[in-house]
Parts: C-alpha cells; structure tokens; sequence
C-alpha cells in the first residue's frame, strides 16, 4: 500500500495558540517522544517575534535542546529574514515560509501584501543561496479565507508558481480555519499535481468544521501522500473558541493505518504522547482515539 | 447534483442513552423542528422496555402528539412483538427491526441468539402481514464488533439474505460502535449494492473515533444515498465514557451541501435545532459547525 508522511506541528500550530506558557523542557521532551513514535517531519517552533507568540518565545533554546534522531525532518516556521538568520543559527534542517493567498488574511497575519511578503523571501532565498537548507512554501488560506470567502483555484497555482520561481523544494497548501470540502480538497490537489506532477506537495488541514480526515482521504484519492497534523489535534480557530483546532495525529495515523497504509510512525507511541501532552494542559484535546481506543482494542462481554 | 437522504435519529439513538430525563414535551418540540427543518425520515423513538431505556418510556405520548409533516417518515425501533403491537397503535410509517452480525454482540444486546432473534422477526412479519407498514431491517456491528473484533462481509451478506426474505424493504448496516473505516465502508457498500442494486440502503455511523464524515464520504462513492444521523452528535459509547456519539446531523448536512449533493433538509434550521437541544442538556454536544459556524460565515477583519 502507498506510504503516507506524518508531519508533526504540535510544537508550533498546536502550541501557538495556548494562553498557558508550556516549559522549554517539557516541548523538548514531546519534540523527542514524536521524534522516537518515528513522524517524518517536526515542525519544532517558529522564529518570531516573542510578543507575537509569547509561548515560542524559547525557539533557539527547544532547537539545541532536542535530540535529533536520523531520518526525522526537523523544520520552523519562519516569517522574515531577521527569524530566518535565527533559525540557521539553529541549524533546522527546512524553513517553513508562509502567505497568505487571501490578500485581506495576509494584511491581517504579517500587515503585509502578498507581493510584499514575496519580495521578504526573495531576500530570505538569497541570504539561504549558500547555505544546505531546504525551503518549503506555505500556502495559508488555501481552501477559503474567513473574511473574502472563496479563494480561486488560479490564485493558488499563481502562488505555487512565485513559489517555485523563488526555488523552494515543496509546497503546503493550508486550510487555515478549516473551511476545505471533500470535493475542493480533490479537486485542487489534482489541479496542483496536473501542473506539477513531482512537486512534494503537503495538506495542512484543521478539523475546524469536522471535516479534515474526510479531507486527507479526498487528497490521497487525487495523489497527495503529505499532511501536516497536530498530536491531540492540539490548535485552534481565532473565530471560535470552542472549536477544534489541527487535524489529530493520532486519529489520522489510527484511520490510515486501519485502511491499510504505509505509516512509519507508531501508533502506540502517538497515542502515549498524546496522553503526556494532555497532562500538560489544562484542558481537554479533542483527539478521539485517545478516549475511545483503538479499532482492535477489544473488549471482554462481561464488561456490560 | 445527486440527492442524499437525511434520517434523524436523535431522539431514538441519542437520547436512549442520556441519563437525564428529557420531558415528553420537549421531544415532541424537538421532532417537530426536525419535520420542519425537513430530514427524510425521524426514528422518533423505541418501543422498547422502560425499564431497559427509561429515556423512551414515553414511546406512545411522543409519537401520538408530534405533528405529522407530509414527506417524512417517521419511524421506530421495535425489539419484540410487544412492542411491534404499542407501535402499530401509535400508527408508525416505518418499524426498524434490529440484530447484531456479531452473535456475541447480539446475546449482549438483546439476551438472544441471532437466529433466536429472527423468529421473533417471523412472528413480527405475520403480525404485520395485513397492515400497511414499512420494516426496515439494521444490522447492529456489521462493520465490527467491540467484543469479536472483525466481522465478515459474508455474515453481513448473509443476514441480508435472511431479512430480504422475511420481506422487509429496507436494510440499514450499522457501526455500532465506531469501528468502521473509509476503504471498509466502500468495500462493504459496493459489495451489498452489487447483490441487490436496487435495495434501499442506509449506513448509520457512530464517530466514535473520527472517522463518521469520511466514512460518509466513501458510502456515497460506493452509490449509498441514505444516511442516519444525530442532531448535535447526540449518542455515546458505551464503552468510553468521553467518547462522540453518532455522526452530527447538521456536520453531516454543512459539509455534503457545501460538496453540492442535493439534500431537502434546511441547515440553518437545524443549527437552530442543535442549539436548542443543548439547551436541554447538561453536557456539552460534539457538533462542530454549531461552535465555528458555517464555512459561509465570513468574519469582518476587524474581528481580530
């Protein structure tokens, strides 16, 4: 069966949005946990400015702090060339870049244009040109922006294209606030790979609306083999408080690897980090296979 | 478009399993919001022993005072031929007959063996034979059993045989408790309707452990058009208490609408009806769309 890639963003999606600071040591110690359940990707902070986001104001510090295990992709999320000088000095192995395809979301996110915001990383790729560094481009507000409402399918390829002119090696196409159907995720995902047929190419979905895992099939069925999900389905919706955030890692991993595909991450493994994780929190991940159990966790009929 | 067909079965299947006593009033209240908000069919209660479902002891009260809307189905769910007799007093459109696959999950359920429980089916039959009443026949754990694990797809062929044969018109496959998975539900779907391509079929899924929308998703590819769902998610676990229940009625109906499939049913109608069914209840309900909105919902930019 075809492999599917896991790319962790608890420590950066997940954690970004949570009021309570969570120690330097204790991200470390999940970082590590994830690197040894075996995802493929860890996007481990973001190289911003601290009074942005408070909780990854220790970005350098959880970076020399983690173990680097083989094999394992350990990226940031950067937004300018000030965090990118960070993030090298950290020696990550991919940066993250982000735009928004929504001008209105953009403004709102980085108080820049998208046009702005390219000519920041025409600066950032120069300054990489030398260095051994992967660059990845994401595309926020992919699936839908909560203020402009739609988002063209051109104005997407538009900005994959920018994208691959300025030289980075994947593209994540990011359904920031959870607004993607079943039938716009295959639809885009096989447009995308129509034009670019060997482009890695990433979905980052948020269960805002309860659709996500119904999404990443939609995206498998049009080609896609890599989605960014967050342990716990840690996250949230700026909108809605009481909504969910991230597409769950480990409801993700539980319902692929149930359909019969190639995951090396364990499963286990996730769902004992995702039982640490909570013990960190004060409130409750909306992760579901860690209260129900496995599929193949049977039960005994005298437990009725 | 294809037409997709909603069946309600919070009052039945949600409520069964509320510790709380929801007056009588207010289920009618509920059940007429729902016949106003236009879903296919209401499994509006079961007939069976107060005492085994104390929720429902009001079977008779309830279905004699809701208002009939034309168009909708109104059905119930029916053990034995005792209560088939207080359903057909209360002039039901529709009798739901239910077995468990699983023979372990069958002598839980109802103290009975399978085949046991199709000769009570066979006394029920004979009772009904000069009365103009509709039988649909679910198969409880036919995707999987907490107790046995897998269950085969020909147990599952195989009791359909039995149920066609008693001469119901109707059949519905039930994930009784979550374990459904979107490649089985495809698998299962496809089979069953290339045995009998004519047989009205409905998937009822439990979201147990995410995966209720994809598996949706994945019975209408295999040519399933009728699907049961819970207001709110209403429905439980018996197995894990912090568990989700049923898939959400008005998740379920944002997201194959903004898919553009043809559903009769009014969404804002029941977000309105969700909202006041938590009214109702103590617990917090595990609908999403009633928590970040609808993906139409834009935000003004200002908002944040």
């Amino acid at each position: 069966m075809k492999r599917i890639f896991i790319q962790e963003v608890v420590t950066r999606d997940g954690l970004q949005n949570e009021d309570q600071f969570i120690p330097t040591d204790k991200k470390v110690e999940l970082i590590n946990q994830l690197s040894d359940a075996g995802v493929d990707k860890i996007e481990v902070t973001s190289f911003v400015s601290p009074k942005a986001i408070p909780n990854l104001k220790d970005a350098e510090e959880v970076m020399s702090k983690i173990e680097r295990k083989p094999g394992v992709i350990y990226s940031a999320l950067v937004p300018n060339l000030r965090g990118v000088k960070r993030a090298t000095s950290c020696a990550v192995d991919e940066i993250n870049l982000l735009v928004s395809v929504s001008e209105t979301h953009n403004l709102k996110n980085v108080r820049r244009t998208t046009d702005q915001t390219f000519e920041s990383f025409h600066e950032i790729m120069s300054f990489l040109s030398n260095k051994n560094i992967r660059v990845n481009g994401s595309l926020g507000t992919s699936f839908g922006c909560p203020f402009e409402g739609n988002i063209s399918e051109d104005s997407v390829l538009r900005l994959i294209d920018q994208y691959l002119e300025l030289g980075v090696s994947g593209i994540t196409l990011a359904d920031t606030t959870g607004m993607a159907t079943p039938t716009q995720v295959y639809q885009l995902s096989k447009n995308v790979l129509k034009h670019w047929p060997d482009l890695p190419l990433t979905l980052h979905f948020h269960n805002t609306r309860g659709m996500a895992l119904a999404n990443v099939n939609e995206g498998i069925r049009a080609g896609v083999t890599r989605f960014d999900s967050s342990l716990g389905g840690l996250g949230g919706c700026p909108f809605a408080p009481g909504a969910t955030g991230n597409v769950c890692t480990e409801d993700l991993v539980h319902m692929l690897k149930f359909m019969g595909y190639e995951i090396k991450a364990d499963l286990d493994q996730l769902i004992d980090s995702a039982n640490y994780l909570q013990s960190r929190l004060t409130h409750d991940l909306p992760g579901q296979v860690v209260k129900a159990g496995k599929i193949t966790d049977l039960h005994s009929a005298s437990e009725l």
